[in-house]
């Protein structure tokens, strides 16, 4: 969790900080534990135990931050832990981790906490796009002029450009989905051949395994990809693809909330935008954020594919490690922002007279294409049908998506 | 086109130099001047004379430059050189462009040009794809030391290690093929409202325009994108995760090729590899390219993504432009990395028995882990059966794709 | 603070967390009532009450936190629990913040946590360099395989590579020092005019002021540079380069450690670097570790530089923001890799009887170059020569630093 | 060359295009042939037909592009064929390159390249600089609204924000002198022990070697540095914070010149910034170039930096390969840049009327933190002194410089 310096980040504490990662962890250890009853080398009392053992165990955040370090990785000691709390209780250490690796825990732990995080952002586009469906509805025929490379072009409507952010979002949770739907378990042993189990359960089916314990954390079972990145990639690019879309959104109410322009405006809220020294100003929070997190989450989804393409060995040396904080961060800020948007959007406050005082203001500019005068609504070429496919276009997706 | 400084880039000229580019230019324009005959707006033989001009204009490339500074982009120096052309073989300069804006033609433009290099990609993928299949099939038990975090791990066979190269490479393809099924027009006129078609000829079916404009280019008609740009980041993201998988493969050859290693070897092709200094040297030279070509797509991807996530307004003013060389840049490097790595798979020289050897000499730490002691070619889990798994799936993916 | 996905992180936690952050903020808050008595707005017993008041206050985390996104950053709900404090000790709400706005808090206290950070990395470096300095004259002869692109080119000894790293390191440690003799307070009021205490007091003299504030927290009075990030950015470059020397080391003892090389090892200790499943295993978690820190710090660097070149107006809607966690997770990232990079430096085993096998093993292909046969060891060039220039610097630099 | 994607590259093509590289390395080959007579290993005749040769050498393009594949880098095929013409010379093939490696020359020639166009780079700084060093001196006194966060402030003057930008312009120019200062030659041989000319020139003094070679180029002499690269991370630093001050710039400029605001304007000229559907308008072509150039630079500043975090063995495997183009194009971009900064701070137009009549009419919430009513220019606090410290810092520099 990143605290102060990413405000609005404790909206996606509960997904992505250290707890949730440790409780992610034990998930997948009770997972294969279950696994291994399937396998034959365990039996349901000892996962039992396991399970129980998980659920209780709450290891000192202290020492096993320095433990996670001695090991390269948080897996070692929490197993060691999981272990001995397994054995207090009169269990088996055997029915702990074996026939696993590190990698096979931490990469399945992150998935999940990808598959928390990414229902958040969805749940956050969603809104967002409703939001703003129904602003696109009202305002369909909301003149307004507009802009390309900062100077008037020909009149729009607010209505156009609400629908167009609207697709955007809309696009971007389709690649959320498309994300979810693909979110695998990794379970490749030690270097990706399953040798262990195989070893000690001779006669167990070993696709049996593998279903089981992705079927016990609801993923999908998957062949080994312990260095084939292209779920964590996958992963950051919908993410990055959906605050690209709200970064966009972020910086026209920005542009549009600015005094001299005054067309936008976000919602006001106690407490929110106050400066602490002019007692007058209403600061754009929200879009600020929105637009902050949009900034930052390409060099982070860059750094998910620098890893991948780095990707050596049965496990590579460093680049799986450059993997894990970026892409918690990635998760993090994604739900922080996608949380804010929809708040922005429903806030959304809209001057249509101003607007349209505008662009009759600036009429002879906005028409100089079509080398006319008359009245700027008479010259919105396809604002009104474009707007109406993307709302028609938002219906069906939303129907779609239950 | 990069040059000396992007070895190999010299493969993907005639996708993305500036003479592609201005060709694209034209086919758009000339593709626009067809719609315009549905619209009603030109008749056909207007359209003819202005193909004509388009097919034969050879600006002066000095000039272009310089031109496309003055006007911030390519696309206003070169209507204003078709106008010319098409006037002077008597034709009718309202035959060209009207209607369109520079983006529309630029992104169509841009669009065509990552067609082309997608195809390539996809052809360079396939051909990398269905040697790494070969070697699969092959070395399917021939069993190699795994290696995790630089050091002996377990056992596994060199024809996993291929598979999984070639599932990662697999699924990249899968990738660009689907950007490839995506690939749509730009048509949005001035500000995206497509006004002043639809000012000029009322009673035209705007669908009909849009829809003979893409067609005329074998592209998918779409709404206005102008600042929802997920088509670009998409390209982006297929086309660097292709590189990581590739790079995935070269950092392997690389490593696996050293001399204390020994178990692969770049294959020797006449000139290749020399050094400047020392007659003996043979370097991989493919692997590197290929390494170097993974670690450079991140940052090209990311800046996509950044410029999508400061769209403003109609048009942005710059994030739009930080756009071109890179897309440009991003799309040589794919098409050069995916061929290099083509020639660097079917060349590929294997040494099972120095894999074999080094198992066996590290016997005792490989099978630490199942404790036991004995022949490392029994502990070698589901390394074939993975290995056949990705070579049935590879084999059903290839029927597919024809 | 990262946590367990940024293993030894916690190595960091007093530098840069949000304790630390608070505490820093609320020094500031403190040097500044203090410089508010030299304006003459503020008596002595005043700016008292404000320093008891700040030392004493530790605000709940979690209302800090929702409050902060409110505001938008962690100034404003800081600065009203400090008032609160003050009043409640019975003393001015006025002899707090006044004058100020929030990014002269939070830049001067991001400054006061990067100076901490910094100090930590030279001394982190500055030991990395000594141990290394060491291994250089120890093994000023011990000749080695020199290799280029993976392949055996000339001899070179070990004393020269542990030399290049230190100089590497020697010339990060000259980076960081130039950092840290730069960093400056930031003081300019609500929009860098300073007007407010201007306004207030009209008689006294500005400068004084802002060297007051500057010194109480041992920095440099400075103009306002809430659009010109060149510290930020500065500090950024600084860090990365000290990571990027330092993964350049980790790199080199992972290439060297590997089993089929032999040539390095990681120090062991208690603890370290086993595996989950293969007892046998010594994973060189250390490098691995710097080695993933030196790719992630460019990422966080280019964000520093994305968000100076989008500075706009007196302090910008986002690009401010997008610096805090970038900045804030590459000092952590820094400390961590100079710290675990010292102890690896300081394990280092050098199996200088490998390297002179391999050598004299590769003898053929190592002397190609000269045409010539013969012992290695005399066609070492000036790999002495250089080493002792390297070594002879280090001591000038170290006495320099005292 | 990046050319119609990348508008006003043309104005780089000297510095760094592929003819800029040939020429660079060709020099580098010269002065290596006199350097080789200070060793006493080639007569002073044999020399002056390789710098003959070198001088009218043209080796076809598209032969060179493909050499340099099979190669892995332009060295080689060059050498080969400067080697060529020296013998069709009657010269001595041996007085060719002999004791250098490829790296030598390229990183060498790349230096040069860099020199030139940091040159470039700080005469576009510095012309940028005195043009708005002049608009700070003109509108010392001229108040405006102060903006952050979008919104209104406090009152302050377009002398100062002119000064602000001068004052990150003039710190940028200071980082490229100080690049332009330590400038290193690049000499180490095949891997860095200088052994070849130590073999075949016992009695020479390698210091003198290695100082005539950089003499002959300008440059310092230096250790190897062949796996260090702070040299080539600090030239990207440096163009990057040159990039930084300039986006702020043109960013600043894009907002103030908006309709809506039209406070600036960007210069006019014959041909700039018209639309090719729009007649009216007059788009800031300048202002959007420079910020697009702000928005890429950190990507190509990040690659350099990932490149040297990954410098392994004498020379690394791809690391190296990966910075070529990045630099080409940062030095490509930063010089476009520059140049461009400094047209558009020549030709902006300020309207200062404008500013007055905004920060008159919004006086009640420019004033609103001190509370105050009454006349905007009284509340300026340190606009002026700040301006005026900014502009005799300037004064004293460009004297500096000269």
């Amino acid at each position: 969790m990143t605290g102060l310096l990413a405000p609005g980040s404790h909206r996606a504490t509960d997904q992505v900080d250290d707890a949730a990662l440790v409780a992610a962890m034990l998930r997948v250890e009770t997972a294969w534990a279950r696994a291994l009853v399937v396998a034959g080398l365990v039996d349901g009392d000892a996962a039992d135990v396991v399970e129980r053992a998980a659920v209780t165990l709450r290891p000192d955040p202290g020492a096993l931050l320095a433990d996670t370090e001695l090991a390269g990785n948080p897996v070692v000691p929490l197993v060691s832990r999981l272990r001995d709390s397994v054995v207090a209780a009169g269990g088996d250490a055997d029915a702990v981790h074996r026939g696993l690796t590190s990698q096979d825990v931490l990469d399945t732990a992150l998935v999940l906490l990808a598959r928390d995080a990414l229902r958040r952002v969805r749940d956050g586009l969603a809104a967002t796009a409703d939001h703003l469906a129904g602003l696109a509805r009202t305002h369909r025929d909301s003149v307004m002029a507009g802009r390309t490379l900062t100077q008037h072009a020909v009149p729009t409507t607010f209505g156009l450009k609400a629908a167009q952010w609207l697709a955007g979002i809309d696009d971007a949770a389709d690649g959320v989905d498309a994300a979810l739907d693909q979110l695998p378990a990794q379970y490749g042993g030690a270097a990706g051949t399953r040798a262990l189990v195989a070893h000690l359960a001779p006669d167990a089916d070993p696709t049996d395994v593998a279903t089981a314990f992705a079927a016990g954390l609801g993923l999908r079972p998957a062949l080994p990809w312990q260095t084939r990145r292209g779920t964590v990639t996958g992963i950051g690019d919908a993410l990055t693809s959906a605050t690209d879309a709200l970064g966009s959104l972020a910086a026209d109410v920005l542009l549009l909330g600015r005094p001299e322009v005054g067309e936008l405006r976000e919602g006001a809220a106690a407490g929110r935008g106050g400066s602490s020294t002019m007692p007058h100003k209403r600061n754009p929070v929200l879009a600020v954020l929105v637009r902050a997190a949009a900034l930052q989450a390409p060099q982070l989804s860059a750094q998910l594919h620098l890893a991948s393409a780095s990707g050596v060995d049965e496990r590579p040396d460093g680049a799986w490690h450059a993997e894990w904080p970026a892409l918690q961060r990635l998760l993090e800020l994604a739900v922080t922002a996608a949380s804010q948007a929809a708040e922005l959007a429903a806030g959304l406050e809209v001057d249509s007279a101003a607007m349209a005082a505008r662009a009759e203001g600036a009429a002879e500019a906005l028409l100089a294409e079509s080398g006319g005068t008359g009245d700027v609504r008479d010259h919105l070429g396809e604002a009104g049908a474009t707007t109406d496919a993307i709302l028609e276009d938002h219906d069906a997706r939303a129907a779609r998506r239950g």
